[in-house]
């Protein structure tokens, strides 16, 4: 996950191809970011973007109607102007990197903790200001090393993003949560996407040319994406917190909010509909985060780490500068947690659970502590409140999305129910809450009685203020307001107890490996653009070898037409078309985490190989470290998604484009 | 926990008692056991039996039918020719302990291993076979401390077991899965029954008499019960099993299937009538396995474990012959529990899980496995399969409980979901019972598809043995036959590889801690009679003291009208009648856990006080070690129980019977 403008020189010696400069400019601009969390490509000179299916899921969903489900049956617009647009999306392209670190430090120079910490936001604010000059420039400084170092990221940003294709979910998902992570795997998770400016498609060179041959086993390939979040640098304290109670309380509750999604699709074809994608996501999580479990629970891994910090501190304390500076950041990171097991239960039921509650409670919460944090100066206002999150606020907000009711009633359900388990039925929040009903009738009459579905009242009642919410007589508004002063003055001590002290020593721990060359040569992930090499290479598993490459045919032999092996009606009618021997998916020891989705696979010469769907299991671990022993990227080939272009889809028009 | 026979004269000596040899054997003889897995006490010479409700649930569930719902109304006998025979219960009285240590392992001298494990099974039936000489007399030679010590313990089996009074399961759970395990707590979780002898209520002295004032804060307190099991003695590579492998992993499994029950009642008013049981057992379940799992995190509790270990092994080391006799079973049980993290899902998926996914493919196998066992001679077969357990065995097969499609349908589909999560899509085990079926529509057609459901049909095909399962067409019984192959093969690999290597280490362990004095005074809980000590007292909290007692006014507070915070119809309309001071559940010190539910808690002058019916959430960590602080028995008080029978039930006839 190196940083492109700290790419070190000799990493890929060994494969006879060092990259130069000019290589490293046309990889950066080659590649892209989707803002809401995903990766991105420009595969052709007039604004062709590659994606997963998954990336673009959403406007999909959105543009689909109850006579065109494109979920389901895919799309591809065969004309230009049959190209849709995607009301939420955004596409970015990094177009410049500074190192800000000297000048964000200076600002804090001389200053206590917490004044430093203002100061040097302000001074953040001020470098973004004075970057983003044009229209449709976006300039982020971002954190390094946990404060280690800042720097400032210049995009050009897209708003006018257009679907062209997509893949079926059927097989962009093929296999659904068995599946996933797991390989050999047969999916096909692609579309494509066309960014446009002042209502043309926009000139984007350079691009990444399409490899019609795809990748061979063995050879050397980069990846350029937008990882997610690691934490390879926590301290061993934080791990043992997320091993021992942030992982495992997670994962509980995910795991019972499946079982209550998986039973509630049972009651009828329109509960399937709504809940598969909320399903999908909860599944997608819960694996996820079984595999980072299963990593921190993994002796050896966990003796590394406390290895790695057993030797750091022992450095540390060779000097008595070092050791006075830096040693007490340890104990006070392990002094907050010990302060959040205490305190977890409380915060996640009062601040955070009522954002988890379904769609009309977080409306709520945004409702009615959205319009009294506006009245604050931008910098005093919560940090999901300040200006430069008010866009996707709003466009949350005042979505269009359909709720459904029976689905809003049973989250809401479990979320009360979850909320008295954790606090007991004796503690005054829930008393104060739950009152004399059970969490089912109380979310029954809740959801029933709110006209909070009607996006045009919403918009009203932002609008409107803090005195048009506090004078709705909503239920969920009212509920919202019963719970705001609990969860305020948790939130405060959350803030000011935990998260400050655990960000500020964070940091010092940061500072101590810098200072001592025990830092990682890279930072940990920050959704920004990192460049992995690796190589097209299968892996060991349970001492046999598993193969780097699955075929078309591969997908034809393990569909049983019954969900989620099913394929869909254009693969099955394309089959005796179609060379069942084209390559479909391959695996590449790239680094690549949550974030990467998307994120093109290219050759040495710039060629576009593979674009990455997904890791197998072992690479969920990644959150911690990296194995290059079995952590594996998993990719759909390019010669493979040509093929289906081609022989399955007809998409002569955007074959006609990747191939000129 | 201490044994009966092993009580430490001087335990309670700072309370001003020693309990001498035939106090303790009065303790003794009016104690009793209900052999499905709970604790009794006979209080009247005329075979009254006192328990809780929920040990006697099963029994009110099985009288009740659409006229008459016991588990909704209660139940009382008027008469004595209204008390009704339970169909599955039995009650054993301990007549004697018997140490035949010394002749079991005579028995195992000079043989190897697995010839001496053998020997010392046949020399424990030919013990047992020459105590049981009496009709209505049961013997069982217990494993005390894994092999340190065998006791014969000599019952008088009474398996005419009537009916006398049940509250409703409203109040007997009152406060339902929130209040599990916490205090204050309102139950009022009681039943009588009554043992009969020749077809008249048998003579029972000694017996308990009830205290009509119930106990006093600080008072001394004894607990007689069966506790079930314990792993006090555990090493630390099975703790670090359980807390890292078998707790998250079934804590897992039981929250999703939680989600999924409580789904599943959601769709009507048969469905939850058909699944509370169900769900309240895995609720109940969730919760205890939850607190153990928290005990094991606990750091300072897993480092005591960890010195007390450290410690045996620093005293073995010090003399080359202990060292070399006993060290070696420390390794010898982390590579069995190494060998096992590797088995495991395999072992569940293939073995396990197809005993828990419903009744009918349990009956399935049974009928499959049974009746291939059945043709070997007793010491070969597996041991569910042994002469000793078939009684049960037939109990469970031929049972005339109703079987629910819907619910059967669902939990089978979840196993076989799990099964293909855990094994892979790809496992040859996963597609040879899947084939193209989803893991719904192979439930489904598997449970409508076959006539399990008529006991008749069990019986005749259990009757009709080998020949007649291997011809029958019925779809659950092929499946059953088609898994046995594979289940089959990882049960031996299991027994022997796992199970054999833990247990015969296990006992080397505990003699060597035997030997250098290091074991516990009292040994890890085997379902046997043991004696606790304690005292009525609260417990510090969070910095708050728990108050011991809680009374009827509670309870009215507390109730809701919503469930589970419903009170009873008759508990409404008794209100007037009652004091609302009464006492109505207090805690105390004693070491209690699962098993003891039902136990008495009696004082110094063998006065029955109290009722166990569960402990505080702390308490859940006594799986592993007792903490005197703050674990804590629950019990309901006599004289609440006195006050509800006569000024709520109206149940003159035990009212009178107590008092005598």
């Amino acid at each position: 996950m190196w940083l492109f403008n700290d790419f070190p020189k000799d990493a890929t010696a060994a494969y006879g191809f060092v990259p130069d400069a000019a290589w490293l400019d046309k990889a950066r601009l080659a590649s892209a970011r989707i803002a809401g969390g995903c990766s991105a490509s420009f595969v052709s000179e007039n604004g062709l973007v590659l994606s997963n299916h998954h990336c673009a899921r959403s406007c999909v969903q959105q543009l689909s109607t109850p006579e065109h489900d494109f979920i389901k049956d895919g799309f591809y617009a065969k004309e230009p102007k049959d190209e849709l647009t995607c009301p939420e999306m955004e596409v970015n392209q990094l177009l410049a990197i500074t190192d800000v670190t000297r000048r964000v430090n200076e600002a804090a120079k001389g200053l206590s903790d917490q004044k430093a910490n203002e100061a040097q936001k302000a001074e953040q604010s001020k470098i973004e200001k004075e970057c983003a000059t044009g229209d449709g420039l976006r300039c982020d400084v971002v954190t390094l090393y946990h404060g280690g170092a800042y720097h400032l990221y210049k995009y050009r940003r897209f708003q006018d993003v257009r679907l062209v294709f997509a893949t079926e979910f059927r097989v962009a998902s093929f296999g659904g949560d068995p599946d996933n992570f797991m390989f050999p795997r047969y999916e096909l998770d692609v579309s494509f996407l066309r960014v446009y400016d002042h209502g043309a498609p926009a000139k984007t060179t350079p691009f990444l040319r399409w490899s019609a041959a795809g990748p061979k086993a063995g050879e050397l390939t980069f990846v350029a994406g937008n990882p997610g979040a690691t934490e390879r640098e926590a301290t061993v304290a934080e791990l043992e917190y997320q091993r021992d109670v942030a992982l495992p309380t997670y994962l509980l509750r995910l795991a019972e909010l499946r079982g209550m999604l998986r039973e509630f699709q049972r009651r009828g074809l329109e509960q399937k509909r709504v809940s598969t994608s909320e399903l999908r996501t909860i599944e997608n999580s819960l694996k996820a985060r079984r595999g980072r479990y299963e990593a921190l629970l993994d002796k050896s891994f966990f003796a590394r780490k406390v290895a790695a910090e057993e030797s750091l501190r022992a450095r540390l304390s060779g000097s008595p500068a070092l050791a006075q500076k830096y040693l007490p950041a340890f104990d006070a990171i392990q002094k907050a947690l010990d302060a959040y097991r205490k305190l977890r239960k409380v915060y996640f039921s009062e601040e955070t659970a009522p954002t988890q509650s379904g769609s009309l409670l977080r409306f709520a919460r945004t409702l009615v502590r959205g319009t009294e944090e506006l009245g604050k100066p931008n910098p005093l206002r919560l940090r999901e409140y300040r200006d430069s999150g008010l866009p996707a606020l709003k466009q949350a907000l005042f979505s269009k999305a359909p709720i459904d009711d029976d689905l809003e009633i049973e989250t809401l359900a479990f979320s009360l129910v979850k909320i008295r388990e954790d606090l007991g039925a004796d503690d005054p929040f829930v008393r104060k809450t739950l009152g004399k009903d059970s969490p089912e009738e109380l979310a029954e009459r809740l959801v029933k009685g709110s006209r909070l579905k009607d996006p045009a009242l919403r918009k009203a009642l932002w609008d409107g203020g803090k005195a048009a919410v506090a004078a709705s007589k909503d239920p969920l508004i009212e509920f919202a307001r019963l719970i705001e002063p609990d969860a305020r003055a948790i939130r405060k001590r959350y803030d000011d107890e935990i998260e400050a002290v655990l960000k500020r020593n964070g940091e010092r721990v940061a500072q101590a490996r810098l200072e001592v060359g025990a830092a990682q040569r890279y930072p940990d992930a920050t959704f920004t653009l990192r460049l992995s090499y690796g190589q097209v290479k299968g892996w060991i598993e349970n001492g046999k070898p598993v193969e780097p490459f699955t075929t078309f045919g591969g997908a034809f032999d393990r569909a049983t037409g019954k969900a989620p092996f099913e394929l869909p009606e254009s693969w099955l009618a394309a089959k005796p078309k179609l060379d069942l021997a084209t390559p479909l998916d391959f695996a590449t020891s790239n680094d690549v985490i949550g974030g990467n989705s998307g994120s093109p696979v290219f050759n040495q010469d710039l060629e576009l190989v593979g674009l990455i769907f997904d890791g197998n299991l072992q690479s969920l671990g990644g959150e911690y470290g990296y194995d290059g022993e079995v952590n594996r990227a998993l990719a759909a080939d390019s010669a493979g998604v040509l093929h289906a272009l081609d022989r399955i889809y007809g998409a002569t028009r955007i074959v006609a484009e990747l191939r000129r």
